[in-house]
């Protein structure tokens, strides 16, 4: 069993998008705004949307059930108000779970939700729990600058994010650190600010996560992207740890912080999987996500990772537990979920 | 002969801080503003300021020659206006003359240069100027970011760094691309900041690049830190560019983008080596830097690079180029400074 722990519903169809320039065009004209969350789109369209894409390269790869939520940087959380928030995790949230009716056994979801900078997480918290408790989420996306790289917001230590935080832990959902789209000219999205993204939520969670994790022993986050530039740096994040005298990294957070395998290259997973512990890689992909193309001199898609683990002659007990275990362990409903729908 | 390429000057003697900090009382009161440029720094003091630091580390760590600038994080260049900035970098950049004075042997410098959010460059260019033709300086240090972590300013590959990139490639002088302190709650100065600008100015590069390094071939840049995340995601970075059909990285920005080596252990270095050609490597420390500590399984200081390079059985040619040959490319005005030193 290969589960892929960051899918994102990248290929949606049109309507998705059409619905969505309504609703942005309804900030400034009242008149334009969508009159239904119904995007009229049907199953068929969904299939060809999943068909040729996730489930091609599910098969194609050899892996067998992604965690699958909408597309990150469509999230814009910077963008409309409390309400344009709240409809678009909605109708984004909806789709994911249309498509898990759909395929049951191959995509189980991860919400969406509602943030808006510096706003009341009241919206997202029950945006969560209708996704859990309605829709069979077992995880969500947690953005740490809803300002869409003005990063105007608290570390992700800050007691603000404290009501999220009680809810995820309540539910027995873990968080994947996940910006969106940058509204800034220095950050490339998908190049600069989604990794800068997952270093620096990982840099908050060394200064604070004494007490936040003091706070929320059983809060679980996913750093995404192999954890942006953390394990090519261990070095450094070890040495300030221990110069600030919050010693050990895999005491101060490795109960609490996981890394995925969203690293398109074998030298960078062979580092990663050599200087994380096992116990805390999270076999992935981001598929259909930030790299699209395939591997000129290979012939591969770079975002093939399993590809590039293969190659890496990991032990069968170290593979089993990032392809498989760990992720059963990181998100306590998945193995509900996956015995209620026959999964193995 | 092993040239380390980055090194700060962070243990200045205290009458440095007091001047800065009359110089920033006095932003708000003028009365408290420094009457003189003289810090009535004597030459003991400085000697005694590096001669249990740098040049202690040095000896023992065995290399020989350090391209040295002033604390990148005191640079602040989101602090005071202009006049300030200007002041505060000749202040600087002379303490730093006087240490390549006191140690012609083992220091050479790099300028700090007088940056504004989004202000004229003309101070900078001048600055740049004064140290290169007066004070001997070989490079200089760019902040991609003067706005302290609020990324206020243009990518790099705007047109408004022109006029400074055109002073640069007359003077025949490298920048090392290096944000300063922090001023943004959400990123940690050393631990974030430092590595999302790496990381931030190399995705600039891709996406502008190849307009930039039409405009200016000669102009050459060092990414510190090891590149932020970049070598760590090459995949990453190498998918992005030909999905945007800017073909390969190598083409694209190598012959104008260097690396160094402050990563602060072995499989970070392994892997810096076995990702980006031999040739846009330089050695460095960062030596007195962001992490100051002692690795407690070694005993060795975190920031002691050439021990990690030591392991890594990397072959003579190999070693030559990242120990020496590359810095006296990429900072062509160094073999005619040491030469006049008497360095051999």
């Amino acid at each position: 069993m290969i589960i892929d722990c960051h899918g994102h519903y990248t290929t949606a169809p049109k309507e998705l998008l059409t619905f969505r320039d309504q609703q942005l065009a309804g900030i400034t004209d009242k008149s334009r705004k969508p009159s239904s969350l119904d995007l009229g789109i049907t199953d068929d369209q969904i299939r060809a949307s999943i068909d040729n894409y996730q489930l091609k390269f599910q098969k194609e790869r050899g892996t067998d059930l992604t965690i699958f939520s909408p597309r990150a940087a469509g999230m814009a959380h910077h963008i409309g108000d409390a309400q344009v928030q709240q409809d678009w995790a909605r109708v984004c949230n909806d789709l994911i779970a249309r498509v898990c009716g759909l395929y049951p056994k191959n995509f189980i979801g991860a919400a969406q939700l509602p943030q808006v900078p510096g706003g009341d997480l009241a919206p997202a918290i029950a945006e969560l729990e209708r996704t859990v408790k309605e829709l069979g989420f077992v995880g969500c996306n947690v953005n740490p600058d809803p300002s869409g790289g003005m990063w105007t917001g608290k570390p992700m230590t800050d007691r603000y994010w404290y009501p999220l935080y009680e809810k995820m832990v309540e539910l027995k959902v873990p968080g994947m650190v996940h910006v969106s789209n940058s509204c800034n000219a220095c950050f490339h999205t998908t190049g600069a600010h989604y990794i800068n993204g997952d270093t620096t939520a990982f840099m908050q969670f060394i200064t604070g996560g004494q007490q936040l994790f003091k706070d929320f022993p059983e809060l679980t986050w996913i750093v995404p992207h192999g954890g942006g530039a953390v394990p090519y740096h261990w070095g450094r994040y070890r040495g300030l740890a221990l110069d600030a005298k919050l010693g050990e990294l895999t005491e101060l957070l490795l109960k609490n912080v996981y890394f995925d395998t969203c690293v398109y290259h074998t030298p960078g997973l062979e580092l990663l999987t050599k200087v994380i512990p096992t116990d805390n890689i999270l076999f992935a992909s981001e598929m259909v996500g930030a790299v699209k193309g395939i591997h000129p001199n290979t012939g591969n898609y770079f975002d093939d990772t399993k590809k590039y683990l293969d190659q890496l002659n990991l032990a069968e007990a170290d593979k089993k537990k990032i392809f498989e275990t760990n992720a059963l362990k990181v998100f306590p409903l998945l193995g509900k979920v996956m015995k209620e729908r026959g999964i193995a």
